[in-house]
């Protein structure tokens, strides 16, 4: 195997492609769950349309104030890393912005997950330690896996798990619009990368 | 909020703690099961010894070879960030060693992610995405649990969709071994960042 490296690549770097700026407005003002679901489907778009990843975005809010804590957007082909769906970069990002590992840390107000999809295994075991208090999806699992994307392991009862800890779930938020992004990304013949 | 910055902190970093360049063999030879998870065993170890992280542990290896690939340590609390157990960690560098989504690719060997515990559902899912072909465990979700972690939604129909797609499922090899980097966090009161 003579192109891996002989030492390991230790460090991941996780950031946002240059577009970001353009398209998220980050005092921005985001009352309602339309409006943020309306900001992370604009997202998943452009990063389809960019071409810098799969068709999904994400965001996470102030619960109360609706202030934007961070954005995500599936990263896994432009950063070679399985990992970074675009809640996980959310996530990672917005907990690197407040300097802690929780989103629910004793003197902080509740955070909340809008994802463009609802989150396969790995992003919904994540929203559990994630300290976020309530996850909006846009489109369903139907819909994802009509694009022949997996979603994993999910079941009724992994819903459940999160609601008897606190975190509330709410589907089908523009879902239209988010299913329109899903398409755009197969007219585009976009990579699918864990089929 | 005033302790928030006021621009996102777009970049996230993960590297390995320095004290793996003493503990880990990279050139070393790993054969056996054993051998495999008695690294992963030993990198939990120190990783609660160096107070790093939490007890847990892993490296990603080539299945046929024994050649190691990745090693990972939970990182959670070390890099304020809630998605880096030790399994996750090991994937994301493996794959940024390699240069790839995924560890398996058209041209690669298969691999084997080595854990000291059965995975939470977070990195259950992400087993699934990452490309290993095998996953082996040593300490139980109640070895796990009887700590206070929580390990999430995962269900004896998780690990059947694992199998289902191809990855097999190895479990308890040295377990009393893992179980003891447990206790050992337990009595030097090691914080539950997800309890």
């Amino acid at each position: 195997m003579p192109n891996i490296p002989t030492r390991p690549v230790s460090l991941v770097h996780v950031d946002y492609p240059s577009w970001v700026e353009g398209v998220v407005d980050w005092n921005g003002h985001y009352g309602t769950d339309e409006e943020k679901m309306h900001l992370a489907i604009s997202i998943a778009r452009q990063n389809v349309l960019a071409s810098t990843g799969g068709p999904f975005g994400a965001a996470v809010f102030e619960s109360e104030t609706g202030r934007l804590i961070s954005v995500g957007m599936n990263s896994v082909v432009r950063l070679n890393n399985s990992t970074l769906h675009a809640e996980m970069v959310a996530f990672m990002t917005a907990q690197a912005r407040l300097g802690s590992y929780t989103l629910a840390g004793a003197d902080m107000p509740a955070h909340e997950l809008f994802s463009t999809c609802e989150p396969c295994a790995m992003c919904l075991g994540a929203t559990l330690w994630s300290g976020v208090r309530r996850v909006v999806c846009g489109a369903t699992r139907e819909d994802v896996e009509s694009l022949q994307f997996d979603e994993g392991p999910v079941f009724p009862a992994s819903y459940r798990y999160l609601e008897e800890r606190g975190v509330q779930v709410t589907r089908s938020v523009l879902r239209e619009d988010a299913r329109d992004v899903l398409n755009l990304y197969r007219d585009m013949s976009g990579p699918i990368y864990n089929g």
